[in-house]
């Protein structure tokens, strides 16, 4: 069984490992004011730029954004996302319940756009009575996007600029930066991220270690009393140096962009090879998460040998699927996925409607 | 340098990390519905005795308890503990950000008293305004509790019995369980614990888990729809299986009473060694914390080789002190402290007034 | 300057003022345990054909959503309702305040329909990972709606439908419920409300009195230890007295539907001489709130003698506006309107693209 | 029968309802915009002497407590009270509901010190794991006490000292302030308060309204969007001249200071009475509200002509009851109750440890 399902199912890069095996039996205080923590933040700061930036580390991606958003909003204040943002479909209700509002917003290709942020802020303030309403008092995207898709860097600078114009912070969540960082033809870096945003995340758990995110600011004054917080949310890892160590190896030798180029490239291959069998892409994605429509016979046939998730309800005669590359998939998996799939059916299928 | 600060300052004991690293390369589902963390769950219901119970695996135990609680507790209940219960003090108001109010009563050796429990339950129902006042709605105890101490069985069997009466679950934080277990002249077992309260959690991240607590409790229904709970409060890990895998060794071949009895052996004879050579003991504990008075020069001479925390602020003369053993601490080590250690002063230091 | 802005802008209707009066001097016990409110609570139920309901008073629209909201939810649920629902738009995030996600829904003329809750259950329940998303559990709608449109009898009895099949409470916010009860051609009573929804609330802030709305629920089940939760949200008003000795008024001598029929009356002739003058209805409704569609011109010189509301942002030629009647509106009120009305503009103005 | 049980026992004064009255049929705009509530504003802040204070005004006391403190603290923090404290013990968990832990402090006389804070704050900033903890950042008092005791000016400014040195915001609940004010001996006038205060509320449903408490800020910027605040908290009133109205009768021809001096003139009366007859003060209070150990015989005797309250359990011989005054209050209801009250006993009782 070759396994695309996710990019989480395997335990951490070997690199990452052996550097906890290394350490395993050194002693160190808690909490993350080690000095393998110190490091990496060092090593973090220096790969996004910042001089006056900070870093801390959580153990995944919804306690991230649930710490990070907590501290961004005042009391009654909501935040702005897309339809399909995390935060707002499969967080468990986890922003409502400190307090705040997701406003979700029409997407287009999993993307929020400058300038339906735009309309919103000046909709809500131009309301005299939005004292009745929830202030969007910050934007939330995800990068790459749900749907694997990229922002373009200008794309970046305009929701950047509407944010700033209304004083709000701009918050990235990078669950799967590296795949975003590494693709092809993409113009957004990570200093750019790390410049346009006020506050983002650098995934961990989806890129290659056992578990791990790391929340960066653009000031050190963004998140005040941020580790009280994160005690508070339950987000304080006790033996925190175990994040220090794995995100000081991610940043050392080029490995967190060694794991988002091995991946994107594989997930190229499949791409181009499901492509020339003649199927349909649900969305066009340049990173790590491929979405294809196929006809429910060729996946019930390829679930014997191959794991992969359907995305959405079973359609009647067609699904829509998705296959997920990461660190630990290689060439032969995807050869051997690809000699698998049969052609599409000619004529194709009749247009996606029955799904 | 030796030391001797806490229980959670090395990575994981190695037949965990072992076990890690065996199944690093293996894929498997995420969020715990992998096969490790499904034999984890029978090995540890096993050895509570325990037949219709549930268990559920979190990262640390501000986590554990924050998750536990707002399951039990309505919105218009609160807890009651004592006052130096870790929910109280040393969790950043992790409960009452959720809403609840932690309702701390008097204590004697850092334990909470079923008589006094039940005091508190009287007069409230004898209010007949009660309903402008916090209905107190579960207990809240630690064992071993934050000093090291422990409950007897009657003690526990007490407070389970007025927590019956009033249809209050009882709540054990069991972050240093296993030192309890295995304490000399304890009379609690894993399936008095498991069958006197509610809902526990066994300690991993105190230890020897890389990190990790594993909530348990008596029957399925206690805690409905908790891994959605866990989600919304970003306790639920991705690599579930990771938890699973740390769980499954502690509760194979007998290896997580072997890591309480090496911590309390030592302990014992860190205590003995203090005691003959004059010491006073802050609190006697029978567990793998210590807890002594020292002169501050004494203090001031062991800390360039030793490490160890202080127990409140420092003293005019002399201060509490506090030494933790766990499976990393070894005989030489305890020898080593004991060596530098001097005889208290001849006479000894007048009382304890001055601290 | 005659006001048709909204339904409360003056004080309380006559008859509920003389009984403030006459009560004033009275002493009586706090919080509801007066006489008065449990007169009032005998003549709710009664007026709502309810043998085992209970009866709770609260000062206000959104406190009376927020508080029985919250007693409805558990933690990790949420509450379906149409996008424009007040809970979603108009009250600054009270419901997301205490932790719940409010779920909205497409909406037909402000209404929710069965349909689109059934499918919504059916997905949520289809999808295998619904742990990692907010359970809906529980809908709210408005009767009338924000737009003053009314369900149908048999609409009510499908949404109510799918609610029982999925163990989900019926939340009915009647804030202008008068004026929904005694429009014409409704086939819905206030037994038909007290027997679908399993809570709601009879609206008195707009409907007749100087503050005041009363939550009922069909069991006394449904909300239990209701008070405290009033309490913890300061909602319990101390001289609960001044809610019962009002709604006891509007339930004597009909006079909740008396204060109904006088507006909706008055809204109908309102209506009928705005499209005997060629204009155009925004929405058209049966109840006491008004909506056309009015050249900027007209809306500008009717505004120095009559008080009407924009209804969003004004438009470039033409705008939305509301006029809404209540107890104090009077037929010489709406005849002065009509008089200053000028015919609507022939040909009429092109389509509302414009708006 | 005469009732003393409490201060909020009748409507409201005579020169409010008649307000009230007067205004019945005028309209006006919702939400606290109209002209009455401006000129309460302004009336209200020329009474505290403060040129840019701001005045918002609510419903009851635990809602001004909820709103005001959940404005004044951040996520992280708790506010300072004592142990009898009105926020700690009689508002159902109100704070914590909004996530703020309340830290109950030792008291005297019902009374929080400056030096307690002072010691509480010294200990927090010298523990160097106060991450781990709740920061205290707000303290809360009440004037009169829930005891019905006063705090000295010099006490006060101690108190507003140490607040001002860890840039606290000091919160008064004012929930009987013209009892305060009014009370024989007393050096603390309301300019006291409003410059001592950042924020405190004037109590009117214990002083005269039939509802209604105004929350007063030292300066504007204290209390940010508090209205889109309160509107969350479901505290804003739709017909909020009501409030205005109401505030606006307090404070002209000095109605509230009346209201004062008739309460405190009666209750010391009363006291008189009570000690001239043998018996002992529970505590002694110069405001409205008299506590005094009685025989239980004498407290069943009186209680079929006279109301008053038991203050805590029944003793087994004798009792502490409560005797509060009012505005509603006449010296024939004082001369009628101490005219029933017989002589204490003598030899008196034996102390009260058997209470």
């Amino acid at each position: 069984m070759i396994y695309f399902n996710c990019d989480y199912m395997a335990g951490a890069h070997p690199e990452i490992l052996d550097a906890l095996i290394k350490t395993n039996l050194e002693k160190s205080v808690g909490y993350g004011f080690d000095s393998f923590t110190a490091a990496a933040r060092v090593a973090i700061l220096k790969a996004c730029g910042l001089d006056d930036g900070e870093v801390y580390f959580v153990q995944g991606g919804t306690q991230a954004n649930k710490v990070a958003i907590d501290r961004l909003l005042s009391r009654n204040d909501g935040v702005l996302c897309c339809e399909s943002a995390h935060i707002n479909v499969h967080e468990s209700g986890a922003i409502e319940a400190d307090g705040h509002k997701v406003i979700a917003l029409p997407e287009q290709n999993g993307k929020l756009s400058a300038d339906s942020i735009l309309r919103y802020m000046e909709d809500f303030y131009a309301d005299e009575t939005n004292e009745h309403m929830v202030r969007p008092a910050m934007v939330y995207i995800t990068h790459p996007t749900e749907y694997g898709t990229l922002y373009a860097l200008s794309e970046l600078k305009a929701i950047s600029e509407v944010c700033r114009r209304y004083d709000m912070p701009l918050y990235i969540d990078g669950a799967r930066l590296a795949y975003g960082l590494t693709a092809d033809g993409t113009d957004v870096t990570l200093h750019d991220i790390a410049t346009l945003a006020d506050v983002f995340y650098i995934g961990g758990t989806k890129c290659g270690t056992l578990f791990g995110e790391a929340i960066v600011s653009r000031h050190k004054h963004i998140l005040p009393r941020f580790m009280s917080l994160m005690k508070l949310h339950g987000a304080l890892l006790a033996k925190g140096r175990l994040l220090g160590i794995q995100f000081l190896t991610l940043f050392t030798d080029d490995l967190y962009y060694r794991i988002g180029r091995n991946a994107d490239r594989l997930a190229m291959q499949l791409k181009e090879g499901f492509l020339a069998k003649g199927y349909r892409q649900y969305i066009d994605s340049p990173t790590n998460q491929q979405f294809f429509i196929l006809p429910n016979e060729e996946i019930d046939r390829l679930s014997s040998q191959i794991g992969f998730e359907l995305w959405g309800p079973k359609g009647t005669t067609e699904s829509i699927v998705r296959f997920v590359t990461d660190w630990s998939t290689t060439e032969s998996d995807v050869t051997f996925l690809l000699s698998l799939l049969r052609p599409a059916p000619t004529p194709p299928l009749p247009d996606s409607d029955s799904i």
